[in-house]
């Protein structure tokens, strides 16, 4: 019972079947078993011990599907890279997951350079497309057997470790287990998306966040996975890769969406091969929702879950995405859903005591979707795990009905004069603004209040509209308190390597120098 | 995350649509959930503590379901036993389990007279349906809140302790704990079944076994749960509960097939709501498949699993059910399928050493669906996990394509004259001849060989058929070592409350008053 296991099962039960997409190559299941299986010999070769731990800086391309899967196979767990995070960032990672084996793309020869010297614990590397000096990915692979290795794996041994963006001081490594990855897999497939031999799964987002995790559900139903021409998230790349592949699959950040949503090229490629968009890592707008439901019609599936806790806590199903004037349908495309089969979400106060239904409170969830703890770091484990639920720092509420709303990160609530406010009820209302693209809600300090809110909006291209027109929206929609006391526009909102708009970074400019009180 | 938590969730969802079913007895999920609820807080107030047992012995009925998730709800595990037990069986059961409470139905209340004294462990005893001098289950629950007890439940807590039927000695408790019971929900549910609000389950079957683990996949979906007018297995009230309640879906063992295959009423009644059977238990003989799908057309599942391992190891599904005249497809219908995703099937030799495609050895299994031990038997524990796989006592062969074929028990095979004889190649034989009903063939004691092959036979009623008929029929398709040395002719044969064929009270006329060498 392994992950890696799904590769070999779709293996036998379509061999011919495409697994790996990429531009003019197309490689079927059975080769990509017998790929995968000769890198994990190779990985033992390379003195790879059951437990050891291979860090990857590819960017999307099958042979990252292949650096994920062969070290599960190899009793291994693969360290899936943000490739667009800083080289001492990656040095940090890489020392601290202890790996010893680092897969690597060409590209990252110059940037890894400043740090080769200090990663101490890497015994091998291998290049990925290129000659650093270093053995080659395919030379690697030559002579190895096809067949799976031979080594004991059990269900709490470690597969994926992957750093989470620490909002303070450095990331963490949150460790997610065989067991995990299997129980997200068949949950996934459960009440998500039952994949099919004839999907194919694009990898238009990055394959070492939720995109990569996907690849596990799709291996397991014998769907392939294509690549888009483009590393960076071009509309009209992504666009054209749907139509030649006929992509029926998409993984993406709501930032995503808004830029497929918007494009004005989209109306020129056929789409018309997609059935489902699942979406998450953060809250969608419902007026961004509403716009891509137009777009693309009623194939969005709405994920919440953590690195934590991978892929689906809970969800809100197509049948729940649909645009229409039912006020109790249109305040549950806010929600993120409710919970997914053999997962439990409660909303607990400051002393892990559940809250009454519509109460805000953090976020817990138990499932054996969470994570074995963070790597080495023992206190933290024993704080974010305790009394054995996940403390997610998310906040929100459950109703009645079961639905979960995801109202904000903790570290996000703004407290004004005394009072929480929530910056996501505030963007919604600012969303629906007709000349605004984007907005952040964040807290800035204040003599009087401690805080204050203060808008950052980013017009429509062409659009006109003043700092005192949003403010004067917001009147209304919002009690006063709630309201910006200022509002600033911007061509456009730092965001992460996964689309996410950095708050911390926002915030940053108004606090330096002085220490924020919550 | 708890198996109990199926029907909270099932009772948020899909509040009045029908739980439970009997006779004109309607129970839509609030109150189903609500009333186990009640029943859960009732044994809590018994003295009933986390990790504590409730021992049940109650025919098919509502009140058997309630019962069996109560306890899970209450962190307490269920010991389900089968009914057609001796009292002495009982009673070892409840004092082995160390049971504290016993729920009872009005009609064993003679049956458990005898031993009732000897059952030191159980503080309280609830019966249903009648008045013993104990206190009622309705009264138990009247006045306790609706809602689930505040228990915390771990995933590796005990929740169904099962009593396999022992071979040797005294029957083994296999110990089910939550985590087993949600992967078996989650792996049924998605290669097994799609369960839906809409479909209607006949517990047809025993619910102290399959058919009551089938209970928590459809609980999970929102389907009902109905029960026939008949607690014995009666073909035509079954048919009447079908054409009734609208059944969509049964589990049965292949004896029940067969008896509703051939029922002569079968025709009478509207079965047209029924779109899937599921099957396991035993292995089914081909001609007797192809009988059935002759009769109910392409609705079969058929599942390969053990009560150490529940419900679905390996599955052959509907789409591989068909009758026709490809000999590949024809010769898979006598295989128990692949297995499901999360599971690992494997064929070992003695040493536990992978044996080529094709080749026979026992079957070892390996998944979360794998039971955590046997109760209070470390040593059979360690036996029967050895290496971290379950050792089923299956013997069988995998083919090159990953189809599972179970030949039979361990301890069924016949070894005569130093070769290994596997009973189910004759029994298929023999079950082709068109005036055969039933056949059990088995190992007698012999001086020259140490073991002949005999072949009990079951005709057709109104058949005319002969001992040398028979051995002629398989002189034409079995290699000459192979083929009956003896038949007999027998008006029916022993079979267990499972409706499966006793092969040892079989042998055990010939064996009385020798060892057995093999």
């Amino acid at each position: 019972m392994h992950v890696g296991h799904l590769l070999t099962r779709a293996a036998l039960r379509h061999p011919d079947r495409p697994a790996w997409i990429q531009g003019d190559t197309v490689i079927p299941f059975r080769e990509a078993e017998a790929r995968v299986n000769r890198l994990a010999h190779a990985l033992r070769g390379m003195g790879g011990q059951p437990g050891d731990r291979v860090a990857m800086l590819l960017p999307n391309c099958y042979q990252g599907l292949e650096t994920i899967l062969a070290p599960m196979k190899a009793g291994m767990a693969v360290v899936p890279m943000n490739v667009r995070l800083h080289p001492a960032e990656h040095e940090y990672m890489i020392n601290d997951s202890g790996a010893t084996i680092l897969v690597y793309g060409a590209e990252f020869i110059e940037h890894l350079a400043p740090v080769r010297k200090n990663l101490q614990t890497v015994k091998h590397f291998v290049c990925v497309g290129g000659d650093a000096g270093d053995p080659g990915y395919e030379p690697a692979l030559h002579g190895q057997p096809d067949t799976p290795p031979d080594v004991r794996i059990e269900p709490d041994d470690l597969a994926w470790l992957f750093y989470t963006s620490g909002t303070t001081g450095h990331p963490k490594g949150a460790m997610l287990t065989h067991r995990n990855l299997l129980t997200m897999v068949e949950q996934f497939l459960l009440d998500i998306n039952p994949a099919r031999p004839t999907d194919v799964l694009l990898h238009a987002a990055a394959i070492t966040h939720g995109s990569g995790l996907s690849l596990f559900h799709h291996v397991g139903r014998g769907a392939a996975n294509a690549f888009p021409d483009t590393r960076a998230f071009d509309p009209p790349r992504i666009f054209a890769a749907i139509q030649r592949h006929r992509v029926t699959t998409l993984f993406l950040v709501p930032t995503m969406i808004h830029m497929l949503t918007t494009h004005p090229d989209r109306a020129r490629y056929d789409l018309s091969s997609l059935h489902t968009i699942f979406y998450g890592g953060a809250p969608m707008y419902v007026e961004q929702l509403l716009e891509a439901l137009g777009a693309f019609g009623p194939i969005f599936v709405q994920l919440f879950a953590q690195g934590e806790a991978p892929m689906t806590c809970t969800t809100l199903p197509k049948e729940e995405h649909l645009a229409g004037d039912d006020p109790v349908k249109l305040r549950r495309l806010a929600s993120a859903g409710r919970e997914v089969t053999g997962v439990r979400v409660r909303v607990v106060d400051g002393a892990d005591r559940d809250v009454p239904a519509g109460e805000m409170g953090e976020i817990v969830v138990r499932s054996d979707l969470v994570m074995k703890g963070y790597w080495q770091k023992p206190e933290a484990t024993a704080e974010t795990l305790r009394g054995g639920w996940l403390h997610t720092g998310d906040i929100g509420c459950v109703d009645a009905d079961g639905y979960v709303y995801i109202t904000d990160r903790k570290k996000d609530m703004i407290i004004s004069g005394g009072s929480n406010i929530y910056p996501r009820e505030i963007e919604e209302v600012i969303c629906a603004h007709p000349a605004v693209l984007e907005v952040a809600v964040i807290g800035v300090p204040d003599e009087k209040w401690g805080e204050t809110v203060k808008a950052l909006v980013v017009p429509r291209p062409g659009a006109q509209v003043t700092e005192a027109d949003i403010i004067e929206h917001c009147q209304r929609g919002l009690a006063s308190y709630k309201k910006p006391h200022s509002v600033e526009l911007l061509p456009a909102l730092p965001k992460n390597a996964y689309g996410k708009i950095l708050k911390r970074e926002l915030r940053d400019r108004y606090w330096t120098g002085r220490a924020r009180k919550i």
